[in-house]
């Protein structure tokens, strides 16, 4: 036994990044303390379900505490962090003060609306749990709201809906809206034809999911037209208002429109006075260490760093798991006072789904499109969703859904008001209407 | 095929009454027109498991309108009722007024605080989903705040959870609760030892479980305390403050306060002019009409109904369905011109589970307590749960939560604050705390 004080690491935030930095580090000699604001780890790439009502929140995210509870030499605490103090080596939460020896931060990004914060409440972004429960809030009363409409009386139906960005969070919405309107509800409804919803996908550049080649973005824009998704590219929003959004000079009524188009780093990587991109990701060093300070890591999507080529790793969960394992070997080498090396992205990859049984998929020598890119990326995401339990308990719902056209989470939770939308028109609400005069 | 215009049915309400006479009213020469301010409809009797994390929201509710979507008789309104208009036969919702040849009134109950409204903000009751993801929330921060505290040092451990009123909900959450502790968060924490959780179960009346015969009272007593709930009879709540909850003259501190001691019925039941009980229950007719108006029914846990032996109805699922069912039987034998009967109920017995494999039952004949009787409560309320997909989900995690001692749905979600809950003693948080001061 050791008697010397084992190195302190604290790991801000546990996504990806942060979570397999800390396992990693379960079997070296040092105390890992890991910091998050939420008491779950989010399997982000499944968010899109829970806002569209294919999953429960339980199915996709799990208690940090419980994920790591095998390992003694790890604490968890729920805390927001603050601030940093890099000279005493110590983490401000909004509790007290953290101490470390190493400290790794892997806080991610949040959305960010272009200068138009304004925007935020009329257009909501995935990043959490609570912004999932709120897209699917407002995806179902949006239906629930035309149905009143159409029961009392009003002629037309007016359900648009409008998701602004086309990367792969935005293809996916788009995919499985328009999947849900076509199929789940359709026979659910009486005043309302809900295979009449309008799905719109706009993109600001010129095609489809961006970062893949451009055969795969143009497979991709069939199969979302297929499933009757509208797609303009090119189309940059000028302006959000309460049921509706300008493309240039264009005004598009939209009852829901949701948020897909750009991230914004966490505000603690400006806090390490390293240099940030225009996002504010922190440009870190080969061995993802900050300029002069080597037991100060930053990894995941708040970190910038370029492959060989130039180009920035993409903001993906195989790069925030690399980083995470990486930091744990470079810690571990610096206890047996071997020399850092440089981290390397092995990409192995990239998947992107659009809707039941379609998606695309690049690999380094071959890429796939269609019914097979769909089942590659079911079996990876079930894959590596964290506990066996939730693997299993996903599996059998999709293979429900998929036969049976059926979503099991169609809760609406809260508020039953949507911006934006207008009054009925079944008549005020008055004790003198007669009998049979209001309705059909 | 008949031309002349169907009766019009409004029901009030989608739980277990309103539910069952809509369905029951599917094959009847009637329009249905069903009215609820939710989309979903509740499974009441797992709302504790879902305040305790063992099942997600999605798991015991499904939409109403995927309830009844093979009905094409029947719409489903999201709308809320606020005022009825008998002599026009109409009902005044947020939206406008449906017009009724028949009205069926099922909207329940909810908490009532005994002349303390406010009371609820410091111990939420369990009706809804939302009041079950609130109490989760609370449940699973007070461990996490208290492993905060003791991580920074603190040295007692002060986690009281009090649960005021031994009716079966009271006992499910104080069971479950005991259960959680004991068990399923023992190994995960670093600072704090869960298994030293206080749990209070606080009764006004003499004994546990008061619908039921004293023996199996004695029998649900003995299997609380074994589970560790420290049960109090005849203790009478006399004020309510953040993080504390007085019994005649004693304070008792309460990181976690849960209320299941009251019901009063919804504001609607007063709305009709016809005579209430004091909680607010419609005193209804034999037939469940109210007097003066034949085509008013009212029923479930808002209808004040006496058995033979002059004893009030309880207010559990099988009397609303019977009643639902009564109601659509009634309307059928009015289109048929048939005289009315009167409602009896068909007693089939009660049943209450109070943890892991222990419970009480009580049936006609005999009475069942322990390890069957939760076997017989297991079956009997998974086969009741509305939609196949649903019973299977929940079976096959409660077998793994049952084998593994884990639950699926540990999620906080929403503020990291609790009322009454005191600071860290870490320190405040400052810059020019040195590394090591603050922590071990």
């Amino acid at each position: 036994m050791n008697s010397k004080p084992r190195p302190r690491v604290v790991v801000v935030g546990a996504g990806f990044g942060g979570l397999t930095a800390a396992r990693r580090m379960a079997r070296l000699p040092v105390q890992v303390t890991v910091v998050d604001r939420k008491n779950h780890h989010t399997f982000q790439p499944l968010l899109y379900q829970v806002a569209t009502a294919g999953l429960s929140p339980g199915d996709i995210a799990a208690p940090i505490r419980w994920i790591l509870r095998t390992h003694p030499n790890i604490e968890v605490l729920l805390e927001e962090v603050r601030d940093f103090n890099l000279k005493a080596r110590s983490v401000v939460t909004n509790e007290g003060v953290l101490p470390y020896d190493y400290l790794v931060i892997a806080s991610g990004v949040s959305h960010a609306y272009f200068g138009h914060p304004e925007w935020e409440p009329l257009a909501p972004g995935l990043k959490t749990i609570e912004d999932a429960l709120e897209i699917r809030r407002r995806v179902l009363l949006a239906f629930e709201l035309a149905e009143r409409q159409a029961a009392a009386g009003s002629a037309d139906f007016p359900l648009n809906f409008v998701v602004i960005g086309a990367g792969p969070t935005g293809v996916e919405l788009a995919g499985t809206l328009a999947e849900i309107s076509r199929h789940v509800l359709a026979r659910e409804f009486r005043a309302i034809n809900p295979e009449q919803t309008r799905i719109l996908l706009l993109e600001g550049g010129p095609r489809v999911l961006p970062p893949y080649s451009e055969g795969l973005s143009r497979k991709a824009q069939q199969q979302l037209e297929h499933l009757g998704v509208e797609v303009r590219t090119s189309s940059i929003v000028t302006r959000i208002e309460p049921g509706a959004v300008w493309v240039e000079d264009t005004r598009i009524p939209a009852q829901v429109l949701l948020w897909a188009a750009g991230v914004a780093a966490s505000p603690l990587g400006r806090k390490l006075g390293a240099p940030v991109d225009h996002a504010g990701r922190v440009l870190v060093q080969p061995d993802l260490s900050i300029p002069d300070h080597p037991e100060v890591f930053v990894i995941g999507d708040l970190a910038y760093l370029q492959d060989e080529s130039g180009k920035m790793l993409p903001g993906v969960a195989p790069v925030a798991m690399q980083q995470g394992e990486w930091v744990a070997r470079t810690i571990a080498r610096d206890l047996e006072h071997q020399p850092r090396r440089s981290f390397r992205y092995n990409d192995k990859g990239s998947l992107a789904t659009i809707g039941r049984a379609a998606g695309v998929a690049q690999f380094k020598k071959f890429s796939l499109s269609g019914y097979f890119a769909w089942l590659a990326w079911l079996f990876i995401h079930i894959f590596f969703l964290i506990g066996f339990r939730n693997r299993v308990l996903v599996m059998i719902q999709w293979a429900w859904s998929y036969l049976t056209y059926e979503r099991g989470a169609r809760l609406i939770t809260g508020s039953n008001e949507l911006p934006g939308w207008t009054q009925s028109e079944r008549g005020e609400a008055t004790e003198t209407v007669v009998a049979g005069k209001s309705r059909r």
